[in-house]
């Protein structure tokens, strides 16, 4: 049930992330994460990715694409400045989990199995913040996305 | 259709943000944006908490909303490291927009009104970093949560 009326169609739509070189983090969120482009926005100075996993069953037209990504949950924007990918000076983005500029913490994929998506994450080259062998937490992981924003993954039910 | 076999069972489950207050937190996710409250997990020196929107048409017992913690998208965890409210010294959390530290960028809801809702946030007195009347994009705006991210409002469908 909705809370209130007036929030009734409320959905938490997108989360957005800066990126410095949108060939590597498409790489990462399409081809290690399996998430769908659902579109591509072209302004002067930046572009804009939106991805999501496609949980339908069916390949999306170019239509359904463009609706899914303002009308559905579990949405990832990122936001490319262009230039940011061939500038030496460009320090990179802060991923949220140090000082200064500590707040935002990650993003979280669910799966069903997390050893198994971290064996592939493994061989696929990806780097480890925390694998599902190190520290307290044995079943959860977190990974790197290219501009080292955390990316944690859990297992679809963790008990109370 | 799932990119591939290995991430067909992967969901965009959450997005985490350290939060200074969870008192007023919780009253802008839950009552201003009417997020449910899934579960509190409270551990030595930090509580988290797990929120999202209950699009199933009836209120959820306790086991559904622990489930749905991990199992669904569109989750919203705010970590509070316990202290934070009450410390004076404490410097708040970087929204990501500023430099340094910039990366973050904002979560986004959609709704079906962003007119409607936005009246409804002023008369909360909910504080905006962009009204729809103000600058270029007059469908969409950005309000602030307590610890100054930015929230952005988005139509269901913005055209191509």
């Amino acid at each position: 049930m909705p809370r209130s009326a007036e929030t009734a169609s409320f959905k938490f739509n997108h989360t957005m992330i800066r990126v410095k070189d949108p060939k590597q983090s498409l790489a990462f969120y399409q081809d290690v994460l399996g998430m769908d482009l659902l579109s591509k926005l072209d302004f002067a100075d930046f572009t804009l990715y939106f991805l999501a996993f496609n949980h339908t069953g069916k390949e999306l037209s170019d239509e359904e694409k463009k609706q899914a990504r303002f009308s559905r949950e579990g949405v990832l924007e990122l936001t490319h400045n262009h230039g940011t990918e061939n500038d030496p000076n460009f320090q990179g983005y802060a991923s949220g989990n140090a000082e200064p500029g500590k707040g935002f913490g990650h993003i979280a994929i669910a799966v069903d199995d997390v050893d198994k998506a971290c064996e592939r994450f493994e061989s696929l080259g990806v780097k480890f913040k925390k694998r599902p062998t190190d520290g307290k937490m044995k079943n959860i992981a977190f990974i790197l996305d290219p501009d080292g924003y955390w990316v944690e993954i859990v297992p679809y039910y963790m008990g109370s």
